[in-house]
């Protein structure tokens, strides 16, 4: 990089010129790290508070040499990363900061529009009317879904939820709010709204109740059948229990690749009750709408075509860098009902022919992002896609067979699309349940633990990371197979270390890792 | 750029040297796109559909060469932006994705960490606390301002009011929604919360209220003064009404630089008012906020010590890239206790040692938004950000007195900070009122319709955008300045517009540009 002393000009941007060698010096930062992402420890050994007490304590007053602040990017900022980009990366539901992604985020940056209304640029309105709609050809779902981009599928749902709340007949909560009384209700009694979802579906469904002001008590959990599905039966009875009690069901949410162990719904049986009660049905596909993408996987969306709405995330499985969660929405007047608000300073002579897509969600300011997954969409292919997830779907049935058979590993759940949920369980051990807590408080079997360890000493290798949850009250390993870069050498070393650091570990032991 | 057939791989990405290839491509299109923004035409000149039809029905099967993509990127997208770049955008808040932003972009884009938890990448949590309490110690705020980045203000603000809703004491939203009795009120009604703020507040105040199941009846809108600024004594008085019939007032939004003129709230009285009765104070300094950064303009924040929660957005004056919204809040564990959820999945053994940012907000996914603060920050310095902004708010006041010396055109509203909203009235005009309607529906003036003509002419030259707003129900010009690339010449120049198209239309008419 350039030694240059630098004059900062006492006003206006870096030259064009000064960002064009630094941008360049940037790219190849970039792209050396891109050929050496092997190389690199996966999940960061930084101690809380060490990088920031690496930084000083307050902003520099004058200006300094970018040449100094990309040096701390290696120095300073590097140690602290976990690198999602990293084929070791199991963790979570594994991601990709793709090439042409990477080429898209640095344009939408330079451009930095603000797509609040078509008129502050038409091009960021229509590439994501149209980019949203090649996705929903790809995912073969018809074509009233309406889709808009939010920043993740938190927010996604939450819009969803909204939606279906404003749907609500009788009740104006855009006017009156929830103390604005059902037309059935005695006047004055507050409508309890009532959100149906698994017990296995993401946490994003309760903050969206939070948040809208239906509170923990508007959720109910349905059960799963042993596959982890929500139980259609379970949830018929339900809806009929609170109707008898004064709820006011209003919605469903039925999920497609749960966060846990991807189940995936019974969505037609779902729908079915949906229809019968008048309910919104809003589908979670946040990860595995992306393999619908594949003809022989395309039934993962059955019935979802009678859903009000649905959210998938281009940026876990399509490729596309953070952030980027498509909703789709069948019946965008209802969700534009529920949101949209033009203040004077907003309006524009175009309103009646566009869309201005600030009206359909919370935020007013809206980054071009339509940009990357045109640009990830194009130079990949729909082929190109599918060909890549396909080999993640492999990769992991490929490992599922490796635990399957091996004495020492079982599965923990159903692998239906790249996550394997599986844990140790040396031969002849049997589950001993110790006094111990770990995690949410649960009782800790020493299987727990020993498996608590086992992640430990794999992820601490640096050369993989894996993630954890609880099935059935045990602590089970996620492995979840899709960073782009990830190929069956990948999968064949963590399966290595697994079996060494097992045999490391030696046979259980009674009690938790704290505790012995 | 290069013409050479590309093969794509048919697995993993776009490789490291094919990526470095096509990114110094891509940085050079940017670098010269900067030295030539001048040049473009700041409003697009696209038709509603025009982008949209110029586009492929479907994604393309097979993968396509970047270059053929990068080359649509000239063909078809840049006809449909209206560039927020440009030096002549005066629009809404004029804003800049700097070059220090767009290499922090870049980079983020390139290790697409999710922040999330602290442990997915110490250095994302660790970073963001590190900036944004550089940022809270540059607007002089006390050390219990907790900083936590979100998207955008109207996020920000909705995070804020759920806190403010979560503190209200016996009202136990989390848990029970807003069907949950308060102690004090009889079981079964529902506690009708109110907000209080500005008739010329931000659209975002509503939206949230409306999010948060409080509707359009939980916001009191108080009115203003001469200057735009809310009346403390019409707050005391609206809140004593609402308290004696059955409301429970539970918190303020006061703004520090409103949207439609950017005038100044008393905040010091506000935060009196609110100690008195115990309400949340949210500060929506979204855009003033910046300008707190010069000594001679902090007493823009007087009073904010005393706010529960204040918002600011870099992205809007502080040339920061979209998007990039800081909430500060004083009582951080309330606002964790309004969206905290931990599934077993994301709980990590450093969780009590640690921020987990996605505890602060609806999203859970949480881009590496701080890098490009940071290197906006350590690029131009305190020094040079505060410099950048004088400027700007000399070059307004240079307008300003332009405007007010000239016997055509009146200033609208006071100048606080770097908007001028304004108008012609041409010498001898008297302002009638006509049948015809426009905007929300307001009987129209001879004035308006000529101040729109005026607006439209001058957009319409391509070398400024100007966008409009109504101030006491008459149409007003607004002149934003806050592009970091907008000098004296520029401002200069859509003055010398404006006397000019302001001559073309002649005389004001009577009727509007439509009756005619």
């Amino acid at each position: 990089m350039s030694q240059e002393p630098r004059k900062p000009s006492p006003l206006g941007d870096m030259s064009p010129e000064e960002f064009r060698r630094h941008a360049h010096e940037t790219v190849d930062w970039i792209a050396d790290y891109f050929a050496g992402i092997s190389t690199y420890e996966v999940l960061s050994r930084a101690r809380p508070g060490e990088i920031r007490n690496s930084l000083p304590l307050g902003a520099p007053s004058e200006g300094e040499p970018m040449r100094a602040i990309l040096d701390d990017l290696d120095r300073v900022i590097l140690p602290g990363i976990t690198h999602w980009n990293h084929p070791g990366f199991f963790a979570y539901f594994a991601n990709t900061g793709s090439g042409p992604g990477v080429l898209g985020e640095m344009i939408c940056a330079a451009l930095n529009v603000n797509g609040m209304l078509w008129k502050t640029s038409p091009a960021a309105t229509e590439l994501e009317e149209v980019v949203l709609d090649w996705l929903r050809q790809m995912l073969g779902l018809p074509k009233e879904f309406f889709g808009v981009v939010q920043d993740t599928a938190s927010v996604s749902t939450m819009c969803a939820l909204a939606a279906a709340r404003e749907a609500v007949p009788g009740l104006n909560v855009r006017e009156g709010g929830l103390g604005g009384s059902l037309a059935s209700a005695p006047k004055g009694v507050p409508p309890a709204l009532r959100i149906y979802t698994s017990v296995e579906a993401h946490s994003s469904v309760e903050k969206a109740a939070i948040t809208l002001g239906l509170g923990h008590a508007g959720v109910r959990k349905i059960p799963v059948d042993e596959q982890f599905r929500m139980r259609p039966d379970a949830l018929a009875r339900a809806i009929d229990e609170d109707l008898g009690t004064g709820w006011k069901p209003f919605c469903v949410v039925a999920t497609v690749g749960t966060t846990s162990t991807t189940s995936i719904d019974p969505v037609p049986e779902i729908a079915g009750i949906c229809v019968r009660h008048g309910l919104w049905l809003h589908v979670d596909a946040a990860y595995g709408g992306a393999a619908a993408l594949l003809p022989e996987m395309n039934h993962l969306l059955a019935g979802c075509d009678r859903a009000d709405s649905l959210v998938i995330n281009p940026h876990k499985w399509l490729f596309v860098p953070m952030d980027f969660s498509a909703l789709y929405c069948k019946k965008p007047e209802v969700l534009r009902r529920a949101f949209s608000l033009v203040p004077e300073y907003l309006q524009t002579a175009e309103d009646a022919a566009v869309h201005n897509l600030m009206d359909y969600g919370v935020s007013l300011g809206r980054r071009f992002r339509a940009l990357k997954f045109w640009m990830v969409l194009r130079y990949f292919g729909r082929e190109g896609l599918v060909s890549r997830i396909r080999e993640h779907i492999r990769l992991a049935r490929m490992f599922t067979v490796w635990v399957e058979e091996h004495p020492d590993f079982e599965l923990m759940a159903p692998v239906t699309m790249a996550l394997v949920c599986f844990r140790a369980r040396p031969r002849g051990s049997e589950e001993k349940i110790s006094d111990s807590k770990i995690g949410g408080g649960a009782a800790a079997s020493d299987l727990d633990a020993l498996n608590e360890r086992l992640i430990n000493a794999v992820n601490g290798t640096g050369e993989a990371y894996l993630s954890q949850t609880r099935i059935r009250d045990r602590v089970a390993i996620r492995l979840s197979i899709g960073n782009i870069r990830t190929t069956e050498s990948h999968v064949h070393r963590v399966w290595e270390l697994l079996l060494t650091k097992l045999d490391d570990l030696g046979s259980p032991r009674s009690g938790t890792s704290t505790g012995s």
